[in-house]
């Protein structure tokens, strides 16, 4: 079975989910897309009843596209279930690594406000530590970025600033930039994400500590779920 | 003696403090504007040869218009002497509330790569617990803004958005909002500003902890100086 095959099986799990009336976060990146592909087609021949809130300009138009009404933050403080990919997630606390898609600050965000943030993935995402296979990405703000990744090397990962396509500094949804982390496996993600947060410039990390309820993992031998421990 | 006598002479003793080859952090604000003030005509009567880096449009115009050769982190990481204002200062401590005048992001950016940061206030700024005569101002991401009120709330200080002289929501220099809460007199600051920088969407905090090296105090007796305890 090919990795969007196994994909697609870990969204359709997620999307089930779903319930009428509830107000549905939508996540970023190749898998949520898979989900957002799965609540169009639930929301055309259920006639599902949902409002979602998108993280991304692109998973905005794609709901939008496909007949998902969209609401805002203004309209729902709360969301009752956000299905979002991940990079990265540790075994038993499912603290998670995202944001090499870039929109790691509304994915964070909407998973806030989230009653419930269930996380789809093939198992290859699947860590004992986080940080062992992926940068952590760091958000920060353009102004003054290079003192900023200065006390972020202080921390180690030696941050690196996130080009896009053509070279130039990636800019966030946000316009905010990008410094990627290779901090190795963390012995203690939740320090470093503390760390982290509290050093002047960074906005936002990649590091999502006890957020995630659910992950519904894809394998060659079907979909597992797990919970938090 | 007027207000703006005394935040002239508290700017004054700021300015001596800054000698030649010296990269110098602009701060914002009336007060901060007489130390602007100072800089150019110490750089016109004494050929005072210094770099700045401005944390506001408002200061980079000033400056700029004065003839201060202007910088950016691009080319200086560290910067030696940041002169700013300040509008609660803790004594002893010389923890800080700043920001009520929006630049609080770029001056915390610029006073964290700072050497040393000396503030400037006339004496109506010293309180013993910070939160006691002004609201704590936090940057926040406009993405989702409401939900990162409710967080903050939930925090005290019963937080409310900002407005423009317009009435439309203010922006920061960085197209952040403001939320200003209403703590009171804080028992324990740094506490609060690590649970403020801790919530998700939370870009910045006006509590400056630990930050602040020296502050020059205009009094009816003259300026005092005091030194972080």
């Amino acid at each position: 079975m090919n990795q969007d095959s196994l994909k697609r099986q870990a969204a359709e799990a997620a999307v089930a989910l779903v319930e009428s009336g509830m107000v549905v976060g939508l996540g970023t990146g190749s898998t949520a897309a898979f989900a957002i592909d799965g609540l169009i087609r639930r929301v055309r021949e259920e006639r599902l009843d949902i409002v979602a809130i998108p993280t991304s300009e692109r998973s905005d138009a794609q709901a939008r596209q496909g007949g998902i009404r969209l609401t805002d933050f203004a309209a729902h403080h709360r969301v009752d279930l956000t299905i979002d990919g991940a990079d990265e997630i540790a075994l038993g606390s499912l603290d998670l690594v995202k944001g090499l898609g870039g929109a790691l600050l509304r994915e964070k965000i909407v998973a806030a406000a989230s009653s419930r943030l269930v996380i789809i993935a093939d198992a290859s995402k699947l860590v004992e530590r986080l940080g062992s296979t992926v940068r952590v990405p760091v958000e920060v703000v353009p102004f003054g970025w290079q003192t900023t990744l200065d006390r972020i090397g202080a921390l180690g990962g030696n941050p690196v600033l996130r080009p896009d396509k053509a070279g130039e500094p990636f800019r966030t949804d946000g316009g905010n930039l990008i410094l990627d982390c290779a901090f190795g496996p963390l012995a203690d993600a939740g320090a470093m994400e503390q760390a982290l947060s509290n050093t002047i410039g960074v906005v936002e990390t990649g590091l999502f500590i006890g957020m995630a309820a659910s992950a519904m993992v894809a394998t060659a031998d079907g979909v597992r779920r797990l919970d938090r421990m």
